[in-house]
């Protein structure tokens, strides 16, 4: 791992980094509360198509991690997102059409995402301040398209937040056999009025996951509003697992 | 309004009230902090059918709200139910039998129960140490069955927790009906094995409210399994929309 940056602002230390896997270079951030070198939990968080790992919400939901629970968090560039481009300024359609390209045409992608998650994981367990775990995963949409695989596969991984995703699309094959080896518990998050994904392959989503503790909150809004609310919800829920 | 029981227990004051409405005798119970004679909010509960105002889930929810919000919480038994029977001692199976052909066979039965309510609040109201208001009202099942209609006439009430319940029914007209005219913020509870009101119509039913402000949260179990979990985050709700 290669640490590039590193800076505090109010009481949140975030670094930058970029763990080497053969040739592929996976950027990330990690945020840890200030001068406490003692391990803690940690939350992955992965982020929706279109948005990279410095996107608001990613920035926001990690903070308010550290600040109010006092664990790690740490994002990392999906595919062909953020540092992760030639051009990481690229407008978010752009990068949503390229993603939704690569969906249909790499049967790679999951599988190198996952790996990805696992090499970064792998290096932060290390730190003095991170330690051993337990770990949480949040992703909704494209965190959910990728990083339900990961929970599935990933047996640090002992509470997961998921959502605005359906028994759908490119690798709805993929999500249909990783669902029902999810088994940590699940708090699924959907949006009642989600214009890219049914409520009911939502249901399928959600009925499939093997977990025998999982809940889903049904919101308002389109595919992209989901409400403070949630956001406090799945804070609440994360912590009361990780942090008892 | 006549006062028949006034107990204090743990800081709680519960207090066994019947409202006289013309020839129908409405039993009651109220629970207040003890010692604060000032208005405070208060939330009524609409019990499930088989139950009571006395039933555990009932008692339990009371206290909490008294205890950890400082409101009030009045429950009055639904028809043929508790003390409105000459056998208040009857089985669960009973009284669910009995509630279930009144639901089929008595066209007035929601309007006494909203009528009933109305005079409750009146008198409730009136007294110092609850006050004009807000109201709230949490009910689920049959709490929903003859609350929902309740919601949707009672403009004093500006926060609804309803479930369990969906467009199905002998009074399922009388849900669409009134459904839109509900406008306050709800949380809509379901349970996704629910023995009794399928999803479908559950999500119907949801989908029929007029609030513009509106959450549904679906828990895996049975119809009368509706987890802790739920009590507590409804509890957040209604207090956040009592008290602020």
């Amino acid at each position: 791992v290669e640490w590039r940056e590193d800076q505090t602002y109010d009481g949140v230390r975030e670094r930058l980094f970029v763990v080497a896997r053969g040739e592929r270079q996976v950027p990330g951030l990690l945020w840890t509360p200030a001068g406490q070198p003692s391990p803690r939990p940690l939350v992955l968080v992965g982020h929706g198509a279109g948005g990279s790992k410095r996107q608001d919400y990613v920035v926001a939901l990690a903070r308010r991690f550290v600040h109010r629970r006092s664990v790690a968090v740490a994002a990392i560039d999906g595919p062909i997102h953020g540092d992760r481009r030639a051009d990481p300024e690229a407008s978010v359609g752009l990068t949503f059409l390229e993603f939704s390209q690569m969906w249909a045409a790499d049967p790679e992608m999951t599988d190198q995402m996952v790996a990805d998650w696992r090499a970064v994981l792998d290096q932060l367990t290390t730190l003095a301040d991170v330690g051993p775990g337990p770990i949480g995963y949040w992703g909704l949409s494209m965190g959910t398209i990728l990083g339900l695989p990961l929970v599935a596969a990933e047996t640090r991984i002992v509470v997961a937040v998921l959502g605005l995703m359906g028994l759908t699309g490119p690798t709805r094959g993929r999500l249909e056999k990783d669902a029902p080896a999810v088994s940590c518990p699940v708090l699924f998050l959907s949006q009642r009025n989600d214009e890219l994904f049914s409520l009911a392959s939502s249901l399928e989503l959600f009925d499939a996951l093997g977990s025998a503790d999982k809940r889903l909150h049904l919101q308002l809004g389109r595919h992209g509003q989901v409400p403070v609310e949630e956001f406090e919800a799945s804070e609440r829920f994360v912590a009361r697992h990780l942090t008892g």
